[in-house]
């Protein structure tokens, strides 16, 4: 199914704009799990499985497996997602961005290897950079335009014409670079006001926005900025507040009610 | 040993700017090779036996082997060149950038498992994205700047104060970002003039250099733009060009002649 198609179907059947971003650090794992062979898969299966009806998707960093050699396991999640719920799509984290001949084995990585429902680019290359993602026309290709973190402000910002650089991004990918209605955007939950002048420029286009949880970002404020007049249109990613929230054997259901705590504060502002 | 002693050491015995990019797709490579269990590492092999003695760097491009699911391959030809050609430098192409957590999982991925010399990183995210890969002080940090492609332009030439982004962020890398004096920048070949603007900011400043041969750089106006005053300066990388010289079974003689003619036509500009 088509990326976008599965996006709107999850948010309704879900009744939540929350994503669970899968960052898997061994050393935050709960003692049980830490040594065993398949530690990262093991903790994976158990979030998944007890966060599962509380999402609107799931969102696989790969620098967390790639730092640990744990490709396998990467794969072997994404298997167990699209067999157990084959009805959340799978946003893989890896901001990939290089000349088209390179981009292209990039985009075969997420696309063919891991069969992600999305992945997320950089757009410092510009638009042949993304074109060989945005020609998988059934996929989603989340363009980061205003990341979370303080540093964002030292190219991001930076004024062109009176506006700041983000904005023209987010321009030009509501305008040249979403041929096939397949580009999303990266706003960082931290940033409300930022987050309401790409939604001004975007129209419906979906946000997807880190920061929430221990990146501090502000619920009330950001969904506000943010929602669509429907009130979907974001994807409200939390990792390590859901992930490490508890690092006893108990760990999955203290995951499951910070989930439940966050998509119920969403909803209150949709 | 240190990666920027390491470079000024090989460009000195070497007598050569040129580096050889291993970017292994085996739809190209020679019939005897494309179906053995280990082409990839044959190949990469073959070619840096070929060319070690003209080189002053090689790169692998970390695209070719994740889309192959041959990270094993990469650390093999990682392996191989540090046992065989410890004295080379090895550049990691794998565009990093990400925020600050997940940027130490990058470059953990780099350093500590693949052991490189140095990285290729974007700097989109900003400084706080940069800082998890400069803070390993004896490895190389090699940030984007003016990039060798067609759509370089939509971002990096966008105009600040009269200035284009990549200048002001030459200017920022040089002031702010080198404290441990390990960046080098990435300007294409294929732009002599933004690499003399980018010379004229950066002072000494190493550049990485893509885009001759199969891009179709002119090396004699980049080699006057980007060397310094020592005749060095510049790592000039050569990818398809000299891998894939010749589909048969003499490809890496071949590959030897393309990277000499190279180094001598680096050479003669210098």
């Amino acid at each position: 199914m088509n990326f976008m198609t599965k996006l709107r179907k999850a948010w309704a059947s879900s009744n939540s704009l929350l994503c669970v971003g899968l960052d898997p650090d061994p050393s935050k794992f709960p003692g049980m799990l830490r040594d065993k062979p398949r530690a990262i898969l093991d903790f994976n299966k158990a979030i998944i499985d007890a966060t599962h009806d509380l999402v609107c998707a799931y969102k696989p960093q790969i620098a967390y497996f790639a730092s640990q050699a744990a490709e396998d396991q990467l794969l072997e999640t994404i298997d167990y997602l699209r067999s157990q719920y084959p009805h959340i799509p799978i946003i893989l984290d890896a901001k990939r961005g290089d000349i088209g001949s390179t981009a292209d084995q990039y985009a075969a990585e997420a696309f063919a290897r891991y069969q992600a429902d999305a992945v997320t680019v950089n757009p410092y290359l510009g638009s042949d950079s993304i074109t060989p993602f945005t020609r998988y026309a059934e996929k989603g290709v989340v363009i980061l335009c205003r990341t979370s973190n303080a540093g964002a402000q030292d190219l991001q910002d930076l004024q062109i014409d009176g506006k700041p650089l983000f904005l023209h991004l987010a321009s030009k990918v509501t305008k040249e670079w979403n041929g096939n209605q397949n580009c999303l955007l990266v706003v960082g939950a931290t940033w409300p006001e930022q987050m309401r002048q790409v939604r001004d420029v975007v129209g419906e286009m979906p946000l997807l926005v880190p920061g929430i949880g221990a990146q501090g970002g502000d619920v009330q404020a950001l969904v506000k900025a943010g929602k669509t007049t429907e009130g979907t249109g974001l994807i409200i990613s939390s990792s390590r507040a859901v992930l490490y929230a508890d690092s006893g054997k108990h760990f999955a259901q203290a995951a499951r009610q910070v989930a439940k705590a966050t998509q119920d504060e969403i909803n209150l502002y949709r």
